[in-house]
């Protein structure tokens, strides 16, 4: 059971219902009005909980689980403990998200603007926010509606915020529009002033920075990332766009829709992406690139050249993924080679 | 046109002036009294703005673009549309910079203390300053005149900034002597303590920090960047450094004039760079190194050795970027071989 | 001398003192009535100052050193300078630990709540805390005795806090129990919602985050690192562990005691660590591993694979540390090859 002291669950619900909600078919022996208390992990879940299993990893885990319930894969179905009752799902981890969201929605916020915040009285702010103490709203700033402005968290002058955002604690954000439904995690910087400047000899010469961060709908924005706002253009965060932590995006940088760059990733100025481009935790990615939609970066790649749509790639300088995983296995042959 | 609900532009200025400001020729019928209203990139450029093409990549945009004026490099200028004024530059960013500068100022702070910004008692402030809500100055620190401390930045007890600083949202300040126009922005962290400890078996013993951090003039501390104080020494970052987002710099490292260090590099403790080196994205650089002025390091290096001033070096462990660049060629072939 | 505006020294303390707290034994002619006023480097200290040489890289530094005693290894001993006081010690850096802690303890803090900082009325806090300005404590939040919450420090709902504890400027948890004596940095984001999502091609889908994360003792946390609470079970740091600035940790990862993290270096999601594990900057460690007790990672490594307890690997795809140098050796010579 999640630690009360943070959460609370929205149950019981009858299995029938949770396997109407995630499309998982109840397997044999599956009793749809089975009552379902909550969702735990195998290895702590108890006879009233519904557990997972998607990484084979974890089959030892799952076969000697007490989960009351699991949602798993067809294959997996006779490798279940006796008394377990299992839906069964092609991808389990999708159908636990929709199961795991029905325990736990996403709650609005509780309206409520603290004493010790402070908004301009040029400010706009929706109906239904809640505005947590220390919190600061810039003059003309525009805030929609049920948003959650946490702890601490600065929106500076101009910033448009569409209606269900959440600003994490210590969050900043200057020069941006945001969609509706975008979640920007504690200590993210987004709109501040590219790496921009004129290097030089006798000193490096600043170059105003004048554009924007326009941000789509439904983007994560991971703790303590950074999104520098453009040059002249603007810098694009497409939406289903998510952002780990610790990522850094320069000036001018456009990401598709739904892109997933993990933690620490960094892509430097005017590179574009296409739609749904993946890139594994600590690639970097060189400037002025353009990686096609549905392309794959392995973490620590160093990507160096445009990608086409659909590749994969790895190693740094980055090279096609097959390419690198043959340069991998030869390496760690030379390495064991004495002379 | 720049956002105007983030920016305002002090136009406009006729190009026979900007032509002064920024060092550029007017090419053959530029006219001199022509009115220019803004700057704005190749693509959204129209008939009244003023442009800049540096990155050749960019070459089609310039051709094909509305912009009433641009700076470019001599030899490109033959690729110019049809009634397009040219500046001639050697370096167009430079000279762009200059021009773009002359339409977005710097502006001053308009001053201000904010109802819930806290100063200590025995803090001193400069005349002028700007204290953004939620802004903490802790005791006898000292601010010099003209400085905006953004909301919610801390400036913790004793910390001097010199005339004309900008503390970005969030950013916090202790233990550091800084120099005038300093540009901090949001969320760095300036001033805690190194990772300093005498590793044992039976538990690690913290040492203290007792060092500062140095800062000279017109230096810039990107986006959730960290600098730890000295141990005993200083940390030390020298006039005019260009530091961007999410860099590490450890404890005791000195960094000379200008050096240019991108985001994500990590520098570990008691380093030492000369003037002007040049830190490509995600480099890591071990401690108690020399770096040469001038140096350059190539993105997602891994030095480990002393670079000589001058030197040029790339990979992990790095190595001179001849070399480098050859190794780099050879493995791409490995990689493609079969068996 | 320390800069007097930002500590205070608690001497002066005898030699012998010194000698006792220390363990580290007086050479011949050590003076143990000898009044030490300061610690202070090698190259800065004065005849009242303690030094220490640890890195036989500053050697010609203690040789040509002014400071009236020093800590060394007995190996160097002979070539201390005339007059210098000598306590030998087999670990040189772990005696001066003990000597500047003696000189620079960590003082308790003076007990205060500042006006704009915000308790909520629900939450407990410990006897005789200071709470700084801008600071935010949530509700039901519990704080144990002699805390210090930096200014803008903020304190989420239900977390709780053991006894001693400092959090740094700007920090935020949430969703976390931690022990006592923990330092958590500046701007350090811990608790926030891990990476955990479903990806789909008509869009990414939330797994709702339900763990926590649970801090032991003595715990050092860097400046911006971020960590990332459990998915379902909890993110774990084990008493003793020293991470330092910008460091990822994912969700469900569980580290035991006394490891050290460098800076940069990214876990994902589910890896566990034994005791005393130490990974150099940079090194990325991808998920569901295990990394046996005592293991040491090489600065930039990338591990995708258990390492058994003792083991030591470097390179990426990580390799047996003994293959990565051989590897490394040859390649810089393939560099050099000319064909």
């Amino acid at each position: 059971m999640a630690d009360p002291r943070f959460f609370s669950a929205a149950g019981p619900h009858p299995l029938g219902r949770l396997s109407e909600l995630s499309g998982a078919t109840l397997a044999l022996g599956a009793d749809p009005g089975r009552m379902v208390a909550d969702v735990a992990p195998l290895e702590t879940a108890g006879p009233t909980d519904i557990s997972f299993l998607d990484n084979r990893k974890y089959a030892g885990a799952f076969t000697t689980s007490k989960a009351g319930a699991c949602v798993v894969a067809a294959d997996m179905a006779d490798r279940a403990p006796d008394g377990m009752m299992l839906l069964i799902a092609p991808d389990p981890y999708r159908a636990y998200a929709l199961i795991a969201q029905a325990f736990y929605p996403r709650p609005a916020p509780d309206p409520w603007i603290a004493p010790t915040a402070w908004i301009d009285p040029s400010a706009e702010l929706g109906e239904n926010c809640r505005v947590e103490p220390g919190a600061v709203v810039g003059a003309k700033a525009r805030i929609g509606a049920r948003c959650r402005l946490g702890p601490c968290s600065v929106i500076e002058a101009g910033v448009v915020l569409g209606d269900d955002c959440v600003v994490g604690a210590g969050a900043s954000l200057s020069h941006a529009i945001v969609g509706d439904r975008v979640t920007i995690y504690p200590g993210a910087r987004i709109g501040q002033d590219g790496f921009g400047f004129a290097m030089g000899a006798q000193g490096h010469l600043k170059v105003p920075q004048l554009g924007r961060v326009m941000i789509g709908d439904d983007v994560e924005i991971g703790a303590n990332t950074t999104i520098d706002r453009g040059a002249g253009p603007d810098t694009v965060i497409g939406s289903g766009c998510m952002i780990d932590n610790l990522v850094q995006i320069g000036h001018n940088v456009q990401l598709g829709r739904g892109c997933v760059i993990v933690a620490q990733v960094g892509i430097s100025g005017s590179t574009q992406m296409g739609d749904f481009v993946a890139a594994g935790g600590q690639a970097g990615i060189t400037g002025h690139l353009k990686i096609g939609s549905g392309a794959r970066i392995a973490a620590q790649s160093g990507v160096m050249r445009d990608i086409p749509a659909g590749g994969t790639v790895g190693g740094a300088p980055a090279m096609p993924m097959a390419d690198y995983l043959r340069l991998s296995a030869l390496l760690a042959k030379m390495g064991k080679q004495k002379k």
